[in-house]
């Protein structure tokens, strides 16, 4: 029945979700402001034309988020499914095989920036929502939150949690933003590392100046900034910024046998996304090094004359954008003032240092015996026909500690992304089947979590 | 009667050179090729204006070369000037106060690319050859070859200054591309460092990745190429390639002690510029690093996400232009080779290192004891009422060395621009009293040359 109707209206689906997709919703960048707005105004629009009884735009400082739910019964459980609808930039542009924001299908597969993080997956909610309103099977009250802040730290939506802790009411939290093992092994995401994402800036002289005049004598910031970042990892591949480990609790071997029992081939994994060889912290596993430990990586570094040929410029000033990947227990509040005391520490007296602080986010645990998280399994277990791994992923979605905080609640993070689907590079895509199996266990989630099987 | 003729056709001769100044001759971007090609003919026509018999656009693999000559005797001796009509790319833009293609005075200076280097220093040769021609005064004979490849390493000139000897004979070449020390203390540059340009690409994966993916397990290519860049120097500052110094031949006291004695203010030299304090090599003074020691500087570097906001992008590739200054009996080549080697055994086996040369240059001395030397000393002081110092420039002019080789010809550097004058940065500009006294001097140094006083 359920694949029946997905089936029929396969194309109506995904015909929807290309609209979506179609609007360059760029939370990071100023001039999109509007079609921040737009889309907006189309998940509202979606929400109503899906069913729900209530929706509305509500306004922050920042992007809207946008609200709706559908009330059954005072006696039912609530679910409040959060997603959001901005986008990461679609930078390199050139990189993209297909414009970002014209959604194309090639072998299977929706090419555009959002495609799953996290337009295809919010809207594998909706669609989820649809068929169970239209086919009387909705047996919980469904509460949507879907904001646009999310790829630019979520600044504004403690505020509006805190202020709206009646509305958002719910026995708990329901994600797709976070990816699957595979097609052929399910998995539930049980952790995520929380974040500290940092902007540097090193400066020498007030202006460039040339190097064969005064290189030689006048600290060169892109050098200077070089050494600094060399300094951030030991020999052992550890963070070098004194305290960073401090609160990080160690997993039990217990735990981390556990935790090692996910299927992984080196081999494959080189060779998917040809590397020469993996790197990391010395006495961990690449399952470890990505999931349980802290990290440190640049995101992006500039500085000089970067066109073409050669510009023999002694430059004014470097600039990095460096973030950290957090455990629980970490602060990002405190890794932030941290990593800001070490820089400066470590800068030479003959340059001028500034340390910034983008968003940051805590990681956080998801109990794996609570009611919804063996509801999520069960779901998998029925539509796959394999029962779910519990993992631990690397990604941050800040938001998740924020609501165990703020509205007591646990969250469960039924992805169903791949790692390969290019998350925040070029050429992101989502698989067709992931969007629509998804949608079906999603609605299997709510048969079991309201006890109607 | 020079300084009258000058006053008297000021404005024109301005007006003229912001014509040159006018057209954007950057040789190092392949979409200006037009604006060189005009440039050129700009140049032919102007010296034709000036009184030359034969002016011609000689074609070579790349830009062409603009010749012209004006012989008066066969008994008189010859003098070869060389400069270019070709210009540094303007980027970063946003940083200049005016359109770099449009030239504006303010305060006595005239602003745009390639102000000083070279339009607006070898226009003054045009100059003072239309004053010598006007005025019966001239007693040698003059031929000028204004090239359009020397910001991008005059691959062509050689090939051309070979092929041509015949036309090309003189005594002596005659250059204005250097700096004064002051418009209180005038100098002829006596040594020139060479040059050797890299550019280097460090990839990990195939294409970016989310960072908290993959973060912790996959090389991080900018963290990669910081760490590279920082083995690049040791502690004392000396450039940590094998085989650097070599060839490396050290000036005796008693050279040291002559070029320290140009005077030099520390305080000045660091409030000008706006640096906290000097670096450089351990033991050598400010000068010295500046002028008689090799160097390596990192001129440009980017990677990942240089975009407003924050992107936890793992990224692919990060890239950084590298040149390194170097002394007499340095070879480019050899020095582009050692270079090349070393930064590929220092790479670690986790990433793929690319490593490429752009244009180099051999580093010069001119002797200060010739009849020209002596000459353009005489005329500074004439007209300055100043012994001029000599000098060693830390900027690179490889064509002298060509110059040396192919023609047996000595150099003589009467430069009049200044430090100060942002050569290669935004807000690159030429004093007019700068242009206008350079004229003056270069008139007294025929005067002198062909010992008409």
């Amino acid at each position: 029945m359920i694949k029946q109707y997905i089936q029929t209206n396969q194309e109506r689906f995904l015909n929807e979700l290309f609209d979506l997709l179609r609007l360059p919703s760029v939370s990071a960048d100023s001039r999109h402001k509007g079609d921040i707005r737009k889309t907006a105004e189309m998940v509202k629009a979606r929400l109503l034309e899906a069913g729900v009884e209530k929706a509305e735009i509500c306004e922050t400082a920042g992007h809207p988020i946008v609200y709706g739910e559908k009330l059954v019964s005072a006696n039912a459980p609530t679910v409040l499914v959060y997603g959001h609808y901005d986008v990461q930039p679609p930078d390199p542009l050139n990189l993209w095989l297909t414009p970002p924001f014209e959604p194309t299908v090639r072998d299977g597969k929706i090419y555009a920036r959002g495609a799953c993080d996290d337009k295809g997956q919010f809207y594998m909610h909706v669609k989820a929502f649809e068929i169970m309103k239209n086919q009387n099977l909705l047996n919980c009250n469904i509460k949507f939150m879907i904001e646009g802040e999310e790829e630019v730290g979520s600044d504004n939506l403690g505020t509006f949690v805190k202020a709206n802790k009646e509305k958002l009411k719910a026995d708990v939290i329901l994600i797709s933003d976070t990816s699957l093992i595979s097609l052929d092994q399910p998995s539930i995401t049980a952790g995520l590392r929380g974040l500290s994402y940092m902007e540097v800036e090193v400066e020498s002289a007030n202006r460039d100046l040339h190097s064969g005049v005064y290189g030689g004598a006048v600290a060169n910031p892109i050098n200077v900034l070089s050494k600094m970042i060399a300094l951030l990892h030991d020999e052992n591949g550890r963070v070098n910024i004194p305290g960073f480990y401090d609160k990080v609790v160690d997993l039990s071997a217990a735990e981390r046998q556990a935790i090692n029992k996910a299927p992984f081939s080196l081999e494959e994994y080189k060779k998917e996304i040809g590397i020469e060889d993996i790197v990391g912290e010395k006495g961990y596993t690449t399952i470890e090094r990505t999931g349980i430990r802290p990290t440190l990586d640049c995101n992006g570094i500039w500085g000089g004359y970067t066109g073409e040929g050669a510009k023999t410029v002694l430059p004014s000033k470097a600039s990095a954008k460096i973030s950290m990947r957090l455990v629980p227990n970490q602060n990002p509040d405190e890794i932030t003032a941290l990593f800001t005391k070490h820089f400066k520490s470590i800068a030479p007296k003959t340059i001028r240092v500034k340390v910034m602080a983008h968003h940051g986010g805590e990681a956080a645990v998801t109990p794996t015996d609570s009611k919804a998280f063996k509801a999520a399994s069960k779901a998998f277990e029925d539509v796959w026909g394999k029962v779910p791994i519990p993992t631990r992923d690397g990604g941050s979605i800040p938001i998740v500690a924020l609501f165990k905080k703020e509205l007591g609640l646990d969250t469960v993070l039924m992805g169903f992304g791949l790692d390969t689907d290019a998350l925040h590079s070029p050429n992101e895509h989502y698989g067709i089947k992931n969007f629509l199996i998804g949608i079906e266990t999603i609605v299997a989630f709510y048969r079991y979590y309201s006890d109607t099987k």
